[in-house]
Order: structure tokens, then C-alpha cells, then sequence
């Protein structure tokens, strides 16, 4: 049982929508993630999300809407609801999820990303 | 779906070591709660917990060894292990935990908190 310091775990990893898992909770998985860009929209079909922006301001479309992230703001995007995240400029970002959940739900393709622990 | 900006909830109660719901996801239950002082020795017979320090500094008391948490900075603390909470200046703390934890765990006092909502 160690602690996590986020802006130190931050420092290890420069690559963009690639999460890093830093722990694990009751089938739950703490995800750290580096934004910036467009991202493709997705849903999950089983999984709620929740996006806590640590560091920077995040733009996560809706079909229906645009909700802006400020640093210490998070949102529960529920499952099934289509989203993509966009980041203007470089966005850190806490996920949590079930360990189920994969970063383009619905959708498999080249920004599939793997399962990596930091 | 609505945004949750911590420091605009944080500003809405000031009772301590009385959790407020913040958000619910696949059975998890988002938590903030203001500490000060110390809490109880207890243990969660079912539930990881997730505390991660938004403001102030946390000392959390374990058997074997004490642990300080400061801010952005978290742990998971699994469960059955015995720990006490201790706040020397008051403590901003989210918790991630499922929705069937009890605030006092295995220890059932005048210390264990009802369900609020915020």
C-alpha cells in the first residue's frame, strides 16, 4: 500500500491518450491520461466513467452539448452516452472506471490503447 | 449530467468527518468530507477505499506505520486494514469508495455518518 503523488506519476510518461493505471479498487482502476487533441467519439456499453482534470481545461463533446473542465472538476459520463474529449492544449486527467473499461469503448481501432500499469 | 467543481461543493457544508455524496458510478459513490481532528480506529470488512488529499494535510494511522497524505496526493486503502484518520489542520478529502460503505466501518457509534447527498 504506497501512495500516489499525481504530479509525480505525471512526470513518467509523456505519450498522449495512453492511460497508466496506478491502482486498483474493487474491479475499479485509477487511471492516469495525457490529453491533447481531438479524440474519436465512443461510449461504453457497461462501464460509467469518471473524469476528474487535474492539470489543464478540457472540452468532452456530447451529441447534444459542450461541457468545459476546469482543473479540480470532474463529471460521471454514464454509460452508453457518446462523448469525445478534446484538449486545446495539454490536459492531465484522472480516470475512474471499472477495470473493464476500454479508453475507445465501442469503437477498436488504431487509438485502441493497451493495458499498462505506471 | 452535471458538472462537480470541488471547491464550490466543499464551500456548501462545514461539518466535519460527515461525508457528503457528490456522484454515483457503477455502484461507487463519490465523497467529500472535511476532516479535522481524529477519527476512529476501523476497518472496512468488504470495500477498498480511495482517499485522495484535495487540501490540507492528512495523517492516516495504520498498526504498523503512519502514512502522511498531502495535497494530490492519494491511497487505496484495502480492505480489512485497520486505520485512523488524523487531521492537525482541517482536511479537504474525496473519497472513491462503493456505495455500501459505512463511514466507521466495523465500529457502529455516535461517530457513523447517515447518507447525505450533496
Amino acid at each position: 500500500m504506497e501512495k500516489i503523488n499525481l504530479a509525480q506519476k505525471f512526470n513518467l510518461f509523456n505519450e498522449y491518450w495512453s492511460p497508466r493505471i496506478a491502482g486498483e479498487l474493487n474491479e475499479t482502476h485509477v487511471k492516469l491520461v495525457k490529453l491533447k487533441g481531438e479524440f474519436i467519439w465512443h461510449h461504453h456499453e457497461a462501464e460509467d466513467e469518471l473524469f476528474w482534470v487535474v492539470k489543464g481545461r478540457l472540452l468532452i463533446k456530447f451529441r447534444d452539448r459542450d461541457l468545459w473542465l476546469d482543473e479540480g472538476e470532474l463529471v460521471i459520463i454514464p454509460k452508453g452516452v457518446e462523448h469525445m474529449p478534446v484538449a486545446e492544449e495539454e490536459v492531465h486527467l484522472v480516470l475512474i472506471e471499472p477495470k473493464t473499461t476500454v479508453n475507445t469503448g465501442n469503437v477498436q481501432n488504431e487509438r485502441t490503447a493497451p493495458e499498462q500499469w505506471i
